[in-house]
């Protein structure tokens, strides 16, 4: 039977019997004790709560009264069935209706869907290569050093608890600022936003910016976490394809002379998923574009600290008239689990997102965001980059040349400027469900191409052909045989006359 | 000058000397550099960077070479002036017009306003007495069981990465579920949702439910931060009033017979600000109605740890339908920084609430979802909240006490039955300002009543002749003393021929 939880509170006027009388109509009432079911004996549960019998007896003994327990001499005692009488005398003549609440939902509700395809992948049984993608090496995770600055955050406890501000606590703002000096940024702590992470980032540009209808310019193939968080605001999403140079600014020009578009949302350094880097001649057309039609770009620069080779500078680093609001995340750098990210904002947005920050949650846990000021001041946080940087580059490389030498003819893939993840095209003739299948056979997670491309976007056909694989947990020395897998599982899934081909 | 926080990055492919020139450019651009400011010497730049003298002097000398910085033999190496040419060559010919942010802003942020009143209290210089409310008595928190907690979740760790759920960790759900069965609440863990505290609650609420223009009831005086999150959805407000027995059901069966009401937020335990308590008949009126016109309730149960004397059960407790939404929050019993609260919803409305989750924010920090399930499971947090109620009850009766002795004629309140502030209601005769610039100038942080009736309720005036007072950092030995000091500022704004009478 149900173990029986119940504390007593001592401090409580209410005489425990009574306490424990309501606890067990509790129980009752939610049918968590079924009818027909034996309760303890009475000596026996006062044991194990530790009370006296008589006060088991007397709470047993009002429920009897009640008609919701039978006591049998000799027997003991039973929640009686629902066939003996009325098991709640409390109730109602008339029992109430339930509540309609999907007559009762909101439009913003109704208009927020998971994402296209985000169950497509069943994942394997049994993961023996864990390449899926949003995740990081947590072995890796600076516990000592998290450790250590967790402790000094909690020694100045009574001033962090003021820290309420929902721009967040001052010291992590200065230390992020000082941070995006390395990304070419030069900015005041006062127009750095401390969020839960990036979706947070976007969902308040959401909020501050669209209204239902409002058509948002996004990649495609592009961020699903984006499309969500502003489909959560009704945006009429309109996405603009991308290259090897990135998106596609020509495409971006037709747009918005056709349409008014109230935003876009880009990842110029990374393009999330394929990996490729926005030239320098679109980075300049882009800016140009904005100014001439006044559009705000939220760049997105996920997973800026797992740079591989030499980084482009922010595109926030040619915004001379504040159009660019800036997205950072230590998600990707550290745990995304500790849901903290940050908003490099225009001066006169920061206060509007301010307060709509206060209104939708306050401010990020301060245990958070001083362990994390302390984490960056001391310099762990930059060792701990350098550590994963080098191992992620090894990973990265030797993913990337298994690839190449293992894979059927017809999968192609860019070598991605930084992130964990490899957009890898599957060939034409590839039985996709079957590869699907296949990889999960193998012991492999993953994750499909689809949700990259929403619902209606052009790119949806070709981002169905992908398969996004994270390097973050695949160490070097296991790259191959994870390869071997993966190019059986495509091989097999081609027509047999190209399975011999490579 | 600044100081030059520059660090290469020694795995870049691009030379040192780029990456400082390039800093240096961004420095220059964002104007932390002024004009016909003097740079450091290069020898001493090298020695404080470490880096060769040769790297210095080749980022300088691109620098010049491009017209941002004069070097003069002897002197050292400049700024360049704003008259003394083009300081950015890579400028655009014409400059971008900054964005009009204002006219760009989506209805909802426009109808997102700062409480009325938020900021009538100034506040003293110095405090000597901290009653300001929606705080904690931080030096209670459970500091070394907290440290315990964490690091017990952080040997969790690999495991804890995968709680990605946005409904939030399983096993603090159930130990949610456990502990609710106090409040007389039996619910499966799955109708448990963590959110980052109350206000999260209420705003994934509002998203779920409320389209513009929808009409949402709310109690008058109300807690201020319900209506920030449901004016964030630009729902329209519509106040009921309070009496002595909590929410006015005959206003509120007025208000819902006339026209359509989303929803109601209620505070029906401890009324947010008044205190007083929701009684059992008007408790069974109020659901008859949300019955009979299928308006769901949200009750919001802020402080359910601290209650003194017999707490009511819960309204959800004598929830049948599934009409009420429970917000619950770890705010007041053990801090508001740890941003944790949770939900308790109707089963068909979890899945809804859990993907507008995703889409706000993904989920609460596992580290701090996983500390707190610790907290809970090891019986600390139930050891901390005795300890704590034990404390604040003597704090609320030394208070009441004094302001019962102390106080002028005219002056009202109810002792609250839980929470940790008290409702003052000033003599009608008081000159409030005056009030509130007394009690500033003796050194008490307090709030005024006015944000919590918001602009056009007719509550408003009445609030505004109130005082919030909290206890919990007000030791009981140090309560006389600070009501002296009120009570003086409240006679002193009181007509001349008042003052003597008490």
């Amino acid at each position: 039977m149900l173990e029986l939880a119940f504390a007593p509170d001592r401090r409580s006027p209410e005489p425990v019997y009574r306490q424990l009388e309501q606890y067990l109509r509790g129980l009752l009432r939610a049918r968590r004790l079924a009818p027909g079911e034996r309760l303890p004996a009475s000596r026996e549960l006062a044991r194990s709560l530790r009370l006296s019998r008589n006060t088991v007896n007397q709470a047993y003994q009002a429920l009897v009264d009640e008609g919701l327990l039978r006591a049998h001499v000799g027997q003991g005692t039973f929640v009686v069935g629902r066939a003996e009488g009325p098991n709640l005398r409390a109730a109602p003549p008339a029992p109430p209706r339930a509540l309609a609440w999907e007559g009762l939902l909101a439009r913003r509700a109704r208009a927020t869907a998971t994402p296209r395809g985000f169950f497509a992948f069943a994942g394997p049984r049994r993961i023996e290569f864990d390449c899926a993608p949003g995740r990081v090496d947590v072995s890796l995770f600076p516990l000592a050093a998290w450790k250590r600055a967790s402790a000094r955050a909690l020694r100045r406890l009574p001033a962090l608890a003021e820290a309420t501000d929902p721009r967040g606590y001052a010291p992590l703002r200065e230390a992020i600022a000082r941070g995006l000096l390395a990304r070419g940024i030069t900015c005041d702590p006062d127009e750095v936003a401390i969020v839960n992470g990036a979706q947070q980032a976007l969902d308040l540009v959401a909020r501050a910016l669209v209204d239902p209808g409002d058509a948002v310019a996004i990649e495609q193939p592009g961020w699903f976490g984006a499309a969500l968080a502003f489909r959560a605001s009704e945006a009429h999403l309109v996405g603009v394809g991308v290259d090897a140079e990135g998106l596609l600014t020509d495409e971006l020009a037709r747009i918005v002379r056709a349409r008014r578009v109230k935003l876009l949302f880009t990842t110029p350094a990374v393009q999330s998923p394929t990996g490729v880097v926005l030239s320098q001649e679109r980075r300049r057309e882009l800016l140009a574009l904005a100014d001439e039609y006044q559009l705000p770009i939220v760049e997105d620069d996920y997973d800026s600290e797992m740079r591989y080779g030499a980084p482009a500078p922010a595109l926030k680093t040619l915004d001379r008239a504040g159009q660019v609001i800036y997205v950072g995340t230590f998600s990707k750098a550290l745990l995304p689990g500790l849901r903290a990210g940050y908003l490099v904002v225009p001066r006169t947005l920061a206060p509007r997102l301010a307060l709509l920050r206060y209104a939708a949650d306050n401010y990020t846990s301060t245990l958070i965001q001083a362990a994390l000021a302390d984490l960056l001041e001391s310099g762990a946080f930059e060792r701990h980059v350098r550590r994963v940087r080098a191992l992620y580059a090894e990973r990265r490389d030797a993913l990337c040349r298994a690839l190449a030498e293992q894979m059927p003819e017809g999968v192609r893939f860019t070598p991605p400027a930084g992130g964990n993840t490899i957009w890898l095209e599957l060939p034409r003739e590839a039985d996709v469900a079957a590869v699907h299948a296949g990889v999960a056979q193998r012991g492999i997670a993953l994750h499909t191409g689809a949700p990259f491309a929403f619902e209606g976007s052009e790119a949806a056909p070709a981002a169905d052909r992908h398969l996004v694989i994270s390097f973050a947990n695949l160490d070097a020395s296991r790259v191959d045989a994870c390869v071997a897998r993966l190019s059986d599982a495509v091989r097999r899934a081609l027509p047999a006359r190209r399975r011999r081909t490579g």
